[in-house]
């Protein structure tokens, strides 16, 4: 097994498909896996929230409680119904699946198109969020911000492009101590409210704070739009169900209450306590970073917060590296998208889907220059369309399979599709001018391109397929030797071209009679005996009279075909390939659409 | 003789080699082709003498006059002494080969390296400035200019890629209505000078014009340099002197006396009436274009001035696509740049050469924003150290040969030589800050490129040589299909391995024993007979197994040769590829480096 030190190094050792089946996760570890990206969500999601509101001054930030409270509860919702989406597809695939499988392959795509995006979202929203609290704490790193993000996205891919069970290991630790540290601070600061222990608080901001707009219900269905960037990542449990030790379905189920649960007090606790110590956003440190420092006045407690807070983060963009390649994996297999996303690298993952995602993300947080809230408006549309595709299957499912206790499970299911759709309605209406078109406008696109694919390959597979097929009669090859003079390389081409056919003929193409009676007082010495024909070329050109002599031996008919033999170098330095085969590269490109036409190269090394 | 529609309908139907002769120029065309370099620097050389000027105030654009001799003085030198050369050389080459053949190839490449770069600028220079004289007339098209000058350097690379005759006439007819409409225009405004029919002249601007720098020796100096752009061009004529018809070389010496006083003549005279006329140069308007305008008054024959200055402009640029790709043709010849700047193109010209010219022409148009003066500073140092060679070399050539009357012309080279020398030496000081040393830094980086260009060939040559070289023993070839399923490109496959060796395996790498099962089902019913070989891969890489299986048969001794065969789809639309050939893509890339191992792509085309 050859590979480069680099990639070794990197990436590790190769692992045999036989040990694919103990590369599963149990509980504790998908929670740390699959958690990140829903809870680190609550490091900007209230954020967002207050974000929009203050624009109608900071009077209107109490709207952030009721909001709050309708996000917990959307939680809830979108909890239990994934719950029967688990327990009924216990071989995951999450929304594409079930969409395919209930409403069409339509419905299946617009929601795989609709995930993919959000995916590439959730990488470059996390990474930017991860280095917004990091640079809230240490201010100095604020102008890096856009080469820090590149640089946790190279990492994170790198991680992952070793393989799924040491990515649990990886992260089990963070996701436990991004919920202690969140949880203790939340008990802190509820117990300094509680007994009035209120030091430091600034007074609430009320002079200065104007709003340039009013509070209108468009801005706080915009408000909480942008704060249902929360419920994102609660589907990647449904998504990875095959990533779970057995009994699969059941660990996962238990694993997306826990999730849900934690999320809910956590984003719950920070915005109430937001609301309460006056925080208000600003544009160089995050109202948790703000929050942080007032519940604990600074100090190492609250650095710890920050750091944990930035790791949970970039944790999160992890699990769409989980995520992605395994949507991508099953649009392969489908043959919507090219079949190298099919293909498991050496480390056991989906390599290419890895590398893909991780290359558009990085684009991503150039293109917005780091920044959360230039992405945020781009995020949550995908993943509200693929809860509704996701929750509307199952409705269908009831409806057609009517199993015991079909009917409440229905009725369950049908709330969530219907409200999570109203969502989905909600955030693409109030964030569309903001950036949420692009998706709208990337989603159909996608789609279209899936289905262009698709037509492609069964097109193909038409073309190819052996029914009603007769083998082609065996092949009359003529073997060509086009030289330009005769030196060692021509030499290893001729003899190469001998053991192919017993009559190989060697073509030159007369542009300078001297250079011809050169050619010819060598080939007595050094041919091989093997004839050489002259073809005159009155335009200089060595393509066209080569071409016509080609043509004029496939014409003898179709069970003929013609082998061409170019003697090429191999230099020893990639520039020094500007210095030659550029003959070669004319005929190559000459006959690459030409048929019954075949070009070998035989390489001839340069020291 | 097959073509695309599109390059006949740029370039013209093919022309033969036995036309070659027939390609030749008369002294009127000559003139035109050679002249319009020369002769269009009177566009631009007196504005930019006074543009360096007028940093002392207008009191010191007095010096124009001086200066204006000076250079009058030194273009007569530099055409006698470029007699003597064509004289020597009526093979032409110009300083490349006459610096090489008397001081060296060394000195022979940087003279080569300086031209290169002078050609360069020279297009760009004429562009921008014929671009200056039209948005002088029409300011609308002023923010235009950029894309202006791209378009036209991509019209005069079209016209080029044509061929040399056709361009004659294409030039001869603005050539000499440029030269007529300049010399009216002259007359006229030194009859008005002469009668006092002066009505419109606007007052010296003296008020308004305080320099912002001292009339130092060192600023005049610069004013110099900078009106030195007006010898540009003056060695074109001993370059081309092959393109003359016989007898070349009294015709090419004629050609350039003429050149030579007409460039005197026109020169002066802008330079004395822009002096007499108070013109002060601004950023939107030419000097050539305000003199006009005063001379005439605005009117039909001033857009006649503007009209064909831009012609004579584009023109001159066009004197460049005939000796650049000329120059690169002798160094191709030596082994100094690639060889494939010496095949001539079906239209008989060298067609890499015009195609590198015209990009990186167009290139410096765009870095440098269409601006004329800003490309100035980078211009004449080339030309400079070539005419300084060029001279040196047929100082030393005479000394040598001691023909007859030797002593005169040794004096009158040794006298050009000195004098071309301090001026480019004035030159590459007083403009090295603004741009000089870009081009001082280029050409030692391009004469080792040279030297490493030649230094390879020479290389390679010693290695390919066939003394002393006994040609190789007949080759065992053992000749693999690789297969990754049985459909009809891989039936195309088999048939014309069988062609090649009786002997032919297909090999398939195995990651799914199930898929192995399936293909040896269908093996037994279309597989021609060919045998199957199963290799398994317990890492699911393709590649490692297959390599493996590679290496066992080349162990099998030095003579032993591999040929891989693999079905490859030729897709009809580009993007297609994406979506096949990914493992045909990635074996190549995999042995491409290695020794004695051949791929063979067998296409199937798809409908």
């Amino acid at each position: 097994m050859k590979m480069s030190p680099l990639k070794r190094l990197l990436v590790g050792a190769p692992i045999p498909t036989a040990q694919a089946r103990h590369e599963r996760l149990t509980k504790r570890a998908a929670l740390a896996v699959f958690a990140s990206d829903a809870l680190s969500s609550v490091a900007y999601a209230t954020e967002e929230i207050l974000l929009v509101l203050v624009l109608a001054g900071s009077g209107a930030l109490f709207f952030s409680i009721p909001i709050g409270i309708a996000i917990a509860l959307l939680i809830a919702i979108v909890v239990s119904s994934y719950r029967q989406t688990i327990r009924c597809y216990p071989q995951g695939g999450g929304a594409y699946i079930v969409a395919k499988d209930n409403l069409g392959t339509f419905a299946g795509l617009v929601a795989g198109a609709a995930l993919l995006i959000d995916y590439v979202l959730t990488v470059a929203v996390s990474v930017a969020a991860g280095v917004a609290a990091i640079t809230s704490a240490f201010p100095v790193l604020f102008e890096h911000r856009v080469a820090l993000g590149v640089f946790f996205i190279i990492a994170i891919m790198t991680a992952n492009l070793r393989g799924i069970r040491e990515s649990g290991n990886l992260f089990s630790a963070p996701t436990y101590l991004f919920i202690a540290s969140f949880g203790g601070m939340l008990a802190y600061g509820f117990t300094r409210w509680v007994f009035g222990w209120e030091m430091s608080m600034p007074p609430r901001p009320e002079a200065a704070a104007e709003g340039m707009q009013a509070a209108t219900l468009f801005l706080i269905l915009r408000a909480f739009a942008s704060g249902c960037t929360a419920l994102t990542g609660v589907e990647a449990v449904s998504d990875g169900v095959p990533a779970f030790r057995p009994p699969e379905s059941r660990n996962a189920r238990t694993v997306l209450v826990w999730l849900g649960a934690i999320l809910i007090v956590l984003f719950m606790g920070i915005t109430f306590l937001a609301h309460h110590f006056h925080v208000v956003p600003n544009a160089k440190e995050t109202v948790v970073s703000q929050l942080a420092r007032q519940i604990f006045g600074g100090g190492l407690l609250y650095y710890e917060i920050q750091v944990i807070t930035m790791l949970i983060l970039i944790l999160a963009a992890n699990t769409s590296f989980a995520d992605f390649p395994r949507l991508a994996y099953f649009l392969a297999r489908d043959g919507y998208i090219p079949r190298q996303f099919g293909t498991r690298g050496d480390r056991l993952v989906y390599s290419n889907g890895i590398l893909i995602l991780g290359a558009t993300a990085a684009v991503l947080i150039v293109l917005f220059g780091g920044e959360t809230h230039a992405l945020i408006p781009l995020y949550a549309v995908g993943v509200f369309i693929s809860f509704t595709l996701s929750q509307a299957s199952m409705v269908r499912r009831w409806l057609t399979r009517r199993e015991e206790g079909w009917w409440w499970r229905w009725w369950l299911n049908a709330v969530g599709a219907s409200i999570t759709g109203l969502v989905m309605v909600v955030i693409a209406a109030t964030k569309f001018r903001h950036g949420a078109w692009i998706v709208v406008l990337l989603i159909p696109l996608l789609v279209a391109l899936f289905l262009g694919v698709h037509r492609h390959y069964a097109d193909v597979a038409g073309q190819l397929s052996m029914e009603r097929y007769d083998p082609p009669p065996p092949i009359r090859n003529t073997v060509l030797v086009l030289v330009g003079d005769l030196h060692q390389g021509v030499s290893v081409a001729l003899r190469y071209a001998q053991s192919l056919s017993p009559a190989v003929k060697a073509v030159f193409v007369e542009t300078d009679p001297e250079r011809t009676r050169r050619l010819e007082e060598k080939w007595g010495k050094w041919g091989l005996g093997i004839p050489l024909v002259v073809l005159s070329s009155p335009y200089r050109s060595i393509l066209a009279p080569f071409l016509d002599y080609v043509d004029h031996h496939l014409a003898l008919g179709e069970d003929h075909m013609v082998t061409i033999v170019i003697p090429e170098f191999i230099p020893r330095r990639w520039w020094q390939h500007l210095l030659h085969n550029q003959t070669a590269l004319l005929i190559k490109g000459a006959l690459l659409f030409r048929k019954r036409v075949v070009v070998v190269d035989v390489p001839f090394h340069l020291r």
